[in-house]
């Protein structure tokens, strides 16, 4: 069966999204493309966005799980869900994946980092990428946790430890 | 922009389901998959199953949403994406489809038809295919309210009645 | 433990909407907090307004699960509860009751009344009320489905049905 | 119209829930219902539980959405409401809240925080509880992020800053 990695990141209106964790994303969605995985995300601009572009440059798969409209899709995601829920959407993007990929991020990628953690999926951070993730990923935050949180110092380090973490 | 249509149905353990309900959902897979559509369905058993076989043979894309894991799909979901949110995932469905294709049923179905008609999606009855599907195409039920209800005579026809209510 | 009661049927919207179901609605909220049951809705008007009022009346606990705001809870909501999930907050109405009573209604109370037989909860519809719940009453539907749909005569029969059902 | 405030902690099984986050959280449920608040939470033990205890000694109202079944609420809950949504439930407790009062918590309370992030709603933290809680107090978190946390010394300055905040 394939792997589907979520990848979870800034939407485009980000003024902190920094062209680094755009060109991570791009690369996250090439290796997931490269070994046949199906790249799940949120749908919309910036790491998002990216990531699907990375993905279909190598003819990967790329579901959007879209807040409200199939019409928030960005132009590289290949199979648009609109869901009805607006935001409330970030817990589905956790439940469809075996394994997430953290790039920057938000308030909403936290959200998306927390459920995987109460739903006990595996989440590889991208280091240098900014946003939560990078505090995540410099250990300030939840030490007293138990946490399935690892840190990819790369994008092709990510993908190859998101895949290995799916191997059972 | 691609056409979404979900196929909806009994599962597999409907004593119920007959040959016929049945191969018209091959028939209606098929018809989705060689207009272009993308196929949105449950992902399990039944109807769903058979509307995924007639799509997969037209190699056309074919997406299950299914209640808790990947693991319930049938063979011919193309994309399964788990939603963890058991029976309640009805409501996706509909949300993730820009019409709705009937076939045989029972409340599972009902529910589905019902939030089409409260999202103001249109619903295509297949006549002839038993469950609330037939009950609801031959006009007993709910007569007094406003609905997006149509009937077609055969998959064929309820393919293209399908994808005419979409064209704007 | 208490009995959580979902009263279910039109908003005051329906032009169908009888003084008849209104009244009976009523009547079924007084009895439910006279017996003590908590009264579980989508919060709006019409039959849940009519419901709440009568169970206000009798100094009973009214819960309102509304679509998006706890400003479009009618006044005798004691409890408004926004959801954030818009009409898909119905299956919640239904998840959070022992048991369902249907009045009049349209395509919302028939989602209702479906995910109450998916999660195997009992409903008591109370003939003469019109709408979809007079139509499932009268036996034309779902016939060849196992249900658990029961019919009362009277409000007063309903409250007594619904709380003998949940007895264990 | 009354206030809601949601109180999000630790379960029960947090083994680093101290019992000076219990004490708060108590307090902090008394305060709520001495200002006529409602409390609403996810309905268990720990945090959950000490708050609706608090809220409870002072004839205050109290809401529990529940993961699954009525009978996972703690005694202190009025109004227990199973959503059927396992942890998913979280974004429910938001989304009923006016402003989130934050004390201790592992995962399942930074998604709540998020969701309160997401959504626009104010969040208070009280410092000293310990979890997620004091590490987004202390302010090593988020920091590029515009946010509507606050930080209180004390139950009292909490409850204090949660009324305030609700007042418009």
């Amino acid at each position: 069966m394939q792997t589907f990695v979520a990848v979870c990141g800034s939407d485009g209106d980000d003024v902190h999204l920094s062209s680094v964790a755009l060109e991570v994303a791009e690369r996250v969605g090439r290796g997931i493309a490269q070994r046949g995985g199906v790249l799940v995300c949120g749908g919309r601009g910036g790491v998002m966005q990216a990531a699907c572009k990375g993905a279909k440059e190598m003819k990967g798969v790329t579901v959007g799980l879209l807040p409200d409209s199939k019409d928030e899709a960005n132009e590289f995601v290949g199979i648009p869900l609109s869901t009805g829920l607006g935001l409330r959407r970030n817990f589905l993007v956790v439940s469809a994946a075996d394994v997430v990929i953290g790039i920057g991020g938000r308030w909403g990628t936290l959200s998306e980092i927390s459920f995987a953690m109460i739903f006990e999926k595996p989440v590889v951070l991208v280091a240098g990428t900014g946003g939560c993730v990078d505090e995540l990923a410099s250990g300030n935050l939840m030490k007293a946790s138990e946490s399935r949180l690892y840190v990819a110092g790369s994008a092709e380090e990510a993908v190859e430890k998101a895949f290995a973490l799916c191997r059972r």
